[in-house]
Parts: C-alpha cells; sequence; structure tokens
C-alpha cells in the first residue's frame, strides 16, 4: 500500500473557502491516496478548522490541526499587507514533529487536476527543497529579481513546495529571516518568496512549472515557449497544479481567463457537497 | 423520495467516449439522483454496451440497452453522412415501452455541470416537447430557418429535449418523417433537426438556451446580449448544459475555447475511473 502523503497549507481565515476547493481537487484527482493535512494556522476559529475537518472527514484524510501559539515568531517584523501565516511554511520544520520527514506545501489558490504521486516522490537529490521557477516566455524576470536581490538563482515560486523537513530544521533558522528582514524590508516585494530566494534559493531543485506550478496567467507564453505544443489538450493531460498566481482571483468577478471556469466548478462541487454534508 | 429520471441517449460507435464523458458529468453533478439511461442503439457491439454498463453500473443507475432492429425505420431513406441513429430520439416514442412517459434527450457531444431536476420536472404546458433555440445575439438565424423550412416559429435545437412520450406516441409519425425526407432532401442542412422544427416547431416549449443548452462557441453573443450579465462566473452558477455545438469537437486538437479544458477534465476524470474499475 502507497505510504501517506502530508500536505501542508498554511492560512488565516480570508482563504478558507479557496483552501476547502482546492483541496477538493486534491481529492477528486488523487482518489486512492491516503492524505494527512498539516494546518497550520495562528488565528481559525475552531468552527472554522470543524469546517475544514468536516471535508477531510468526508475525504477519508486525517487531519493534524497545528494552531502556532501567539507568541511564536513574535520576534518577525510583520510588514504591513502580509500576515504572518505566510511564513509558517519556511518554519514548518520547526512547528512540525519531528516524526514528519516531508511534506507538500500548496497554496490556497490552486487546483490540483492530475495525481500528485509524482511530485510526492520526487528525488530531492540532497536538496532543501524542490520548487518551480515563473519563467514566462524569455526567463527575464530571474535577471530582475537576481539583481533586486542579490543572488546568482533562478527565482522560486514559493507556492508549490517538496520539503525535506530534516534540513529544514537543520538549515532553517528564524534569526536569518529576521535579520534579513530588517535589512532588506524596503527591497522585498512578496516577503515569503524573496526571503525564501535570498536565503535558500541555492539550495532549491527546480521542477518543471508546466506540470507542478503553471500559472495561469501565462497560457500563451507557455504555447510560444514549446512552440504550440503546451495547449489546453497538453494542459489538461500533463499538468498536475494550476496556479492562480496575481489577481483578479478567479472567485473574484474581474477574473475570466481560460482557468476561471475550471475553478469555478470546482468551488461549486465543494460547495455542494459541504451543503450534503450539512445536511444529512 | 424523488422520482426516477429517465435519461435518452442515441449513438452508434463513434461517439462513445464522449457519451460516457457525458454521463459521467451528469454523475458527478447529480449524486443523489436515480436514473435510468435509455440507450437507443442500431449498431453497438456487446462489449460497447457492457462498457457503458460498467460506468452506470458504478453509478448506481439502472440501464435500458435497446437495440432497434435493424428493419426498424427501414423505410427511411438515408441522408449521406447522417447516421439513421438520430431519428431514434424523434421515434423513441414508438420504441421505448409505454409505461415510459417522460424522457430527458442529451446529445453526447455536451457535459451537465448542475443539477438536472428542474429540468426534468418542467411544465410542458401541454408541449409535445421543450427545447432551446440558439439565438446568437440577433435572432436572425431564426428567420433565416424560417424562410429556409417554411416555418413561422423558432428553430430549436434538438441536442436536449424534455419529450412527453405519450404525446410522442400520438404524434410523432415515421411516415410523415419519410415524406418529409423524400421532399425537402435537399433543403435539410441539420435533417432531424430541421424535420424536428418543420413537422413539429409549433408544438414545442422555449426553454432558456443560457441555462439548458448553452453553445460553447457563443459565449460572446451571450454576454452582449445580456449586457455582461452571462458572464464565466453566471454561466459556472447558472448553466446546467453545456453544449459542444459545430466543430472543432473539444476532444480535437483544434479546439481551444473558453469551455475546451473543462470538457478534457471531464474526459480524463471518466477515464481514469474505468481505468480504475477495470484495475480492480
Amino acid at each position: 500500500m502507497a505510504d501517506e502523503i502530508n500536505l501542508l497549507v498554511t492560512l488565516n481565515s480570508g482563504y478558507l473557502d479557496p483552501l476547502k476547493t482546492m483541496l477538493y481537487s486534491v481529492h477528486v484527482n488523487n482518489p486512492d491516496e491516503r492524505f494527512r493535512l498539516w494546518l497550520l494556522h495562528a488565528s481559525l476559529t475552531e468552527a472554522e478548522v470543524a469546517s475544514v475537518r468536516q471535508l477531510t472527514t468526508a475525504f477519508g484524510w486525517a487531519l493534524s490541526n497545528e494552531r502556532v501559539a501567539t507568541d511564536f515568531a513574535a520576534g518577525v517584523p510583520l510588514i504591513k499587507r502580509y500576515p504572518k501565516e505566510m511564513y509558517f511554511r519556511l518554519l514548518s520544520g520547526q512547528i512540525l514533529p519531528t516524526t514528519v520527514k516531508r511534506v507538500i506545501y500548496l497554496d490556497p489558490d490552486l487546483l490540483v487536476i492530475n495525481p500528485l504521486r509524482p511530485l510526492w516522490t520526487v528525488d530531492l537529490q540532497g536538496h532543501l527543497l524542490a520548487a518551480a521557477v515563473h519563467r514566462g516566455v524569455t526567463g527575464i524576470m530571474d535577471g530582475v529579481n537576481q539583481l533586486r536581490l542579490g543572488t546568482t538563482t533562478s527565482y522560486f515560486n514559493s507556492g508549490v513546495m517538496v520539503m525535506d523537513l530534516d534540513q529544514a530544521r537543520a538549515k532553517i533558522r528564524l534569526h536569518d529571516i529576521i535579520a534579513t528582514i530588517q535589512k532588506y524590508e524596503s527591497d522585498l516585494i512578496l516577503p515569503d518568496q524573496d526571503i525564501l530566494n535570498f536565503l535558500y534559493g541555492a539550495d532549491i531543485l527546480g521542477i518543471p512549472e508546466e506540470v507542478w506550478n503553471y500559472d495561469t496567467r501565462k497560457y500563451l507564453s507557455y504555447q510560444t515557449r514549446s512552440l504550440n505544443q503546451h495547449e489546453i489538450h497538453w494542459v489538461m493531460a500533463n499538468t498536475a497544479i494550476i496556479h492562480y498566481c496575481g489577481t483578479p482571483k478567479p472567485w473574484e468577478l474581474a477574473s475570466d481567463s481560460k482557468f476561471t471556469g475550471l475553478f469555478l466548478h470546482y468551488q461549486r462541487l465543494q460547495q455542494r457537497l459541504v451543503a450534503r454534508l450539512n445536511r444529512d
């Protein structure tokens, strides 16, 4: 029997409904897998956690509710607009039990539309974690971000990661994160993602974005870059994770991309399931 | 407990895979309904029927395999390019047991993405059947088709119909259909749909196409006509049946509409379910 897959999510209540839709998509497309969901948060109410548990129970998954004490990372300077929860993914090695050796971290603003097992079993080749770069057509943003952050490595998106937690425990240090934020606050655009790249970019294994972290804004770029190979039929057959980066989010009325409808349909199926569970 | 819903499909083996994808979408979006599938065909093999039964059994549906004798409608002149099966929907009153009083007919090239019960319980107000008109922005095709067919009623699409079978038994006559084909063969563009409109158009109740027979080619027309109300969020919340009219079909490589991805995802889920059923 295949081993249990650890899924890590970190959020506040603002992303609860997208989280449920994302989890529902994981379940529908991985019906034979056993999952354990690690729900890291600082402020979800008991009712909100119970509403997540209602779903994981319906899926046959295990749920570990990891409420992080409010004084954890009390020394981390908060950057306005960004909630503290966004650092939990970097610090998950310190927060989760030491028996947990590997997790897949997933942002809530994505859909899983194909099996996750190949990601779960990826050979990290000794790296701290695996993540994908969002290159666009030319990869020019790599250079811009290297200049901005003074790095020489590619700029990785932090929305999908496979993390080796023992390495994270050894390498990722709260005081490094605090020092970096204090020194570079004015230069940080996406704080946690910038810190991931600035501090740990050289220790990240790159995985194909078209498969594991497909940026829905870039359908035409992917198609162009692949000489038309990666059109919609390829995507639906090969892409496992589609990521609704940037704004508008698909649940917002202004969103009208090629992938908006798919998200809304999953959201509807999830909400219909919740209505059934509440009725039974 | 809600009553069983009769679904009618008619096909030859060319549309077997889209049929399964369509049926899968009915199941996913109507999980609490009991369905009986009436599978009308002239030439499916036993293995092909068994492959449909594998799905209906997995869904908990009943299946009635109605193989129509090859000499049925032997007198119907066949129009080249169009298989005999396309007339079975018109003649279903004669073919199905007289105990069956109402059916929903569905083309195989569509997806059901919301509940069908409101369609099943529609008040036909004494009409023979209910169907939707594909108007486009202006409804100009109504006029063109009225001129072409000499009718005064709207031109209905025959891909989604709710039929009162007792009325069909009383009103729809094979010899009328034969006479019409013989007289107008050169004017018939979509033979069965033209005959439906020519002979029975005045006895059809119109139902909203945006809800029950959404033409995927016309996203922008629907949006324009509704003054932007019927954009993708409205569609995913309110449309129950999306119909992949015309060509290219979504399973063909040239298809790349706003709704191509959703079909391909359902096709993949359906094929994955079949692989699981074959493995177990």
